[in-house]
């Protein structure tokens, strides 16, 4: 069941069964048995691997009680079988063109072969395989290309758990962000924070759930525990952007934050005390696990430069930084999908001004206050304009709501009222008046922009400032301004209006190009698409609102029942991690065609997670977006995806006519299409 | 502007300027001037109403310096032009067919017509002044149905404030339910209860947003104010349900619950004060203002019999009570569209044992909780099906989140741990472990039954035995077994198959025709509405949450910027007052449309609060719903609403044969058509 599941097999397939003959390698010295590859599956090379048991049968290898050889070994003991062996693995191998993890017995001296089958190998080894198989003129280029799950890549790219160690694995969680950390754990960003700098220690935060202030302690966390919040929670979302190890949704812990504790069954884990996590399994781990380091190896570079050529979508990332879109310009990106200007709110010299602006009783305050942050925005987009220079950056505006950038917790509200000298009351007051019931479907995104038109002015003007200053220098900057969660054209053209009036002014005497589109997230707007797309130059979709909405589902608290479902196939997967094609993928293809409709050619890509997950991938390139953008990590992942998707297309497109050829030379050719 | 967009006339229109010559009435004692209607606006009887100056311009009737005499007064002083005038008036309402106000100037005994357009009127006058016309043969009783807005009935279902008195009006909040109530301000549902008890004092209760605990508090006080929450919050949609009048979302206020007291601006107001609301106009009013007892005359009665003949729309009411149920069938109430089993759960018998299977740690825990609940929800649907005789009652599977079932004050949780013999510890644990996001979108509707299918099974075996035991008493029931919530046709697999199971069982040797259907409130639903209409029996559109989904818009949360929204014309309507229909209602159209493809003549409604409105009936009647639904004091709304929706279609089906014979004989026959 499980692993149907995580192979995605439909739970409604039935199971096959064979009937066949006995063969004994048990019959005397003649007589053995072993397994094989046709290439090393963890390194990919091309030698012989595998192992064999004289005088055995085929569970006496599996079970370990005999040591097995070498299949060397039979070279000397049963020479002709040996030779019948390297013979037909050797044909096997170029019959499927595909390396073969084989089963034999040797009864006798004459060898049988048991089983042949496509054989399992670890990324590093996928890769060289395909490259090296089309360097043999064993596979086309294309074929080489679908022969590396795109999703495997990852193990490329994280550190990981040695899983040939003994592990003592105390719970599981959702595998939230890949790779592997050990660290001592700390319960609040600030011990994080505190930890890592004053004792050097290498820790893993451990929360209920994170929030943008903890951002920090994330930072410098090696991994991040979870209770609560699911594959793209907070704590997920952010870890992965991050490249950072995350067990997210581990419901069976209970953190005690307060008591700087938590337990899992019988077990209590004490702040410091050393846990290690398995980003891609979702374990936790007791005490420090062996990591190992990936090997990326030459023929990587290759098989990446192959999947460029072929594919048609573009790929961009995710990035809030000038590092982040550095690290992601390395992977391959081909423009920013998703600049999130609130990130830029939370650092320690902003998040005053912005409180500052919050707390305004005014206009004229917020304004006082939008003025301090001006700068600050247009230097971090000046930084990321030049990390992607010559590339396009889609900015959103911001789009949480306000409440987000104050405290709670009445220790910290003291804290502020001293720091800002606001009353405490006053503080509360705003707390309160502030606080949503839903806040993912509350006063945010343009909602915002629209009852307080002065922070889309000041982004607007930090955008366009930032593009004249770097321009100047030089920079080939392509700004796409992004407006986020529209339900109507209307609010579209509200905020469209106010970022059009500042560009003429700040571009009055010094010509930028720029955008002005939306992004795709509240099921109305894909509703209304045709009507959006008359004012909007561009589409993004947000797939991880649209797919909450959509649902209605929240993805921070779906993580009590959605493993659930998908434990009892009632949902075939997490739509959180694999975009829901029937659903959000209808509105999609509605928002598609009705936008360009109306607006040829309309640009269209989408910005959720989803835009760095392969099935969703190779959706985006079947509906025909432009690109997708993803976390930095995840893009060689995307053009991966995006290649294979378009190799299938052009192998469908060849069908037909190939069909005509193997009518006449059946045999010989059938398998080399 | 507000004018405008309080009588829904488009922000885009102009505004026309007639240019005429000027008639004197002040040129001596056989000149005058006044203003009249052809019947009574107050009461719609048949007679002369209006004033008159002699030696007198228009604006010096308007200004109420000198004291106008009736119109009569005119045949003393100048006999022919009153005589003139009483002839033209008479002429002018049977040629535009209504009731008429006019004005006039006399100059030196001639009569100058200065105006007429139809007059306003009271609900009250509407209704005579239509069923009277139609006896006269001024009109066809479809004419007379479409002379009453439906929304105006309203008035006539609820006390009001008596406007013709001096208000000091202090703070503006949404007209969440209509009516009038005076009391004395309190703060807590508990003391609600106590002063209404010990002291007899009628309340208004004061709350920030109300929660279902508030139930009894809300049941007793005379009317309900509320800072926070829209026009379908909790508290607005609990008091129009109980024909409560109700201010909800009035911003301006700032409660302090704890203080018990609350300030808008500088008046401080502290538990005991008296305030009046008015639920018609959203106001709120210092000190004990006049209510007036609506009159409904005979004429009522034979209106709503002649909508009720023409409509094709079938309307039900949303009621959870016996007692409700009875109101709105009193009302006109042809089933109930939406019963919510939560509301059973919340009473002071049955919220202890609904805790105790919260807090169950297992299975078994919870069936013994279940057991007790059992007999309770059995008597709660006998009395209604008693009361629906006849007629089909939709009952609503289980919906909210548990957490709404649990306090979460420390001062209840410590209560609550002491009379359930539960540690606070644990309680705590549960109150966090429960605590969701964004609770809209989370683990509550069908996802609660399949999480805990033993809450589903007593739900389906208590709606099965009470069927049993009111039919054996000769009783007509119609269970009809909503599920709610679903995002996937999976889902309703789940649930109907346990509702199906114990229906075998329970009706094994008695049977009783049931229905299974399902909630249409999420947008995946009618995105996907032709695989579950394969399952489901009937659709019921759940346009709160539908709403709620589709606009990314928390109904909870909107007060804040849809008023805002409202004003500046970015949404033209409030969509949780009246019906989207571009987004939400192309979802809708989907659905019928895939749904009935699927199973011909799959029945549909809604039971969303657009049930009772008129628009939203309109566009429910031309997307060819089978009914609608609404709170008990909407039913005759909804009634017109269906009627004048059927009317309009026949007039457009009458129209393109009329035009044939308009072009013989035009001038005559051109009104009357």
């Amino acid at each position: 069941m499980s692993y149907r599941r995580i192979n995605n097999i439909p739970h409604t397939w039935g199971t096959a069964v064979n009937v066949q003959a006995m063969v004994f390698g048990n019959m005397g010295d003649t007589s053995g048995t072993g397994v094989g590859f046709t290439r090393n599956p963890a390194t990919g090379d091309k030698e012989q691997y595998g192992e064999c048991l004289i005088n055995a049968q085929g569970e006496d290898v599996v079970a370990g009680i005999r040591t097995p050889q070498p299949i060397a070994s039979l070279r000397e003991v049963v020479p002709q079988a040996y030779n019948d062996l390297v013979g037909v693995y050797t044909k096997l191998e170029s019959h499927y063109r595909e390396m073969q993890d084989f089963e034999f017995t040797i009864e006798e001296g004459k060898l049988y072969m048991l089983q042949t089958r496509t054989g399992k190998r670890t990324a590093q080894a996928a890769v060289k395989i395909a490259v090296d198989m089309e360097k043999e003129g064993l596979i086309s280029r294309e074929e080489a290309i679908l022969r590396v799950p795109a999703e495997q890549l990852n193990h490329l790219l994280h550190k990981q758990i040695d899983t040939s160690q003994k592990l003592n694995v105390i719970a599981k969680g959702l595998p939230a962000s890949p790779g592997a950390a050990v660290g001592q754990v700390v319960f609040t960003a600030e011990d994080a924070v505190e930890w890592a700098h004053t004792r050097d220690a290498k820790v893993i935060l451990v929360r209920n759930e994170t929030s943008p202030e903890d951002i920090e302690g994330m930072n410098i966390a090696k991994g991040i525990l979870t209770a609560k919040g699911g594959m793209t929670s907070h704590a997920a979302v952010v870890a992965r952007g991050m490249g950072k190890c995350c067990v997210a949704g581990c419901e069976s812990i209970h953190v005690d934050e307060k008591g700087k504790k938590f337990s899992v069954g019988g077990t209590v884990l004490k702040e410091g005390d050393v846990i290690s996590l398995n980003g891609s399994t979702g374990e936790v781990i007791l005490g420090e696990a062996k990591l190992v380091e990936p090997k990326v190896s030459g023929e990587f570079a290759i098989f990446m430069r192959w999947a460029d050529a072929v594919r048609k979508l573009n790929v961009r990332t995710n990035a809030d930084t000038p590092r982040d879109a550095k690290v992601a310009r390395d992977f391959g990106a081909e423009g920013i999908g998703l600049c999130r200007t609130e990130h830029m709110f939370f650092e320690a010299d902003r998040i005053k001004a912005v409180r500052q602006m919050i707390l305004a009783d005014d206009l004229e305050g917020r304004k006082v206050a939008l003025t301090k942050l001006l700068p600050m925005q247009q230097g971090d987009f000046e930084g990321i304009f030049k990390a992607m220079d010559g590339l396009p950056v889609t900015i959103r505006l911001l789009d949480p709501p306000l409440h987000e950038f104050l405290p709670t917790a009445q220790k910290d509200i003291n804290a502020l009222s001293a720091e800002m000298g606001v009353s405490v009351e006053k503080l509360e007051m705003k707390v309160r008046s502030l606080h949503e019931l839903n806040p993912m479907l509350g006063h945010r995104g343009c909602r915002l922009g629209i009852t307080f038109p002065e922070i889309t002015e000041m982004q607007a003007r930090a955008i366009f400032q930032a593009a004249v200053a770097v321009k100047r220098q030089g920079v080939n900057v392509q700004p796409e301004i992004m407006i986020p969660l529209i339900a109507d054209v209307s609010e579209f053209k509200v905020l469209k209006k106010i970022v059009l009036d500042v560009a003429a002014e700040v571009l009055k005497d010094f010509k930028v190009p720029y955008k002005v589109g939306t992004m795709i997230e509240i099921p109305r707007a894909a509703l209304t698409a045709g009507k959006v797309a008359e004012e909007a130059e561009f589409f993004s979709f947000g797939t991880n609102d649209l797919t909450q909405m959509t649902y209605g589902l929240s993805r921070d608290d779906a993580g009590k029942f959605i493993p659930y479902y998908v434990d009892r196939a009632i949902f075939e997967r997490d739509p959180f991690q694999q975009l829901d094609r029937v659903g959000v993928g209808q509105l999609m293809v509605m928002a598609v065609k009705n936008g360009r409709a109306a607006r040829p050619g309309l640009k269209c890509g989408i910005c959720g997670e989803h835009g760095g997950e392969p099935s969703s991938v190779e959706f985006c390139h079947m509906i025909g977006l432009n690109y997708v953008s993803c976390s930095p990590y995840r893009v060689p992942i995307a053009r991966l995806a995006a290649a294979q998707a378009q190799v299938n297309d052009n192998m469908k497109a060849k069908k037909p006519a190939k069909k005509k050829k193997t009518d006449k030379k059946q045999t010989g050719k059938r398998k080399r299409k």
